[in-house]
């Protein structure tokens, strides 16, 4: 079974405001250490092919057509094999 | 220079109305090959200490916190020391 795992993130440059508001709000629940907080979305995708290559392309044009927007994010995947 | 990588998930069993929407789009857009997408939620934190146990405590109390819902979200951590 293959599965894969995605992570969209902004590109360099691009405002990320719930990060900000997030790293806003660390003093208000006490917590320390932390500088800045960045958000991002995470798809696990489950492949009903065997195929590697066809896995790959699959997840590639997800993530192209559905899962970024491709003037303001980037994205990065791994495939899983178990 | 440590920072963190954080993945939120929904528990098992926990509707994910999100991902089940992206999966039935897949044939609307010509994709074949998946089936099944699941979302989350991905952060990345810069860590302002570089004491590793300081930094897995700050980045636990932050998932619970802020950035989790623990009725229906569970979360994975990964400190990266650069």
């Amino acid at each position: 079974m293959i599965r894969a795992e995605v992570i969209v993130t902004l590109k360099d440059g691009i405002l990320d405001p719930e990060g900000k508001t997030i790293t806003g709000a660390l003093g208000g629940v006490g917590i320390e250490g932390i500088k800045e907080i960045g958000t991002g979305k995470y798809f696990h995708i489950q492949l009903s092919t065997n195929n590697l290559e066809k896995a790959r392309s699959s997840t590639e044009a997800v993530c192209e057509k559905l899962l970024s927007n491709p003037v303001i994010e980037k994205y990065t995947y791994k495939i899983i094999e178990e």
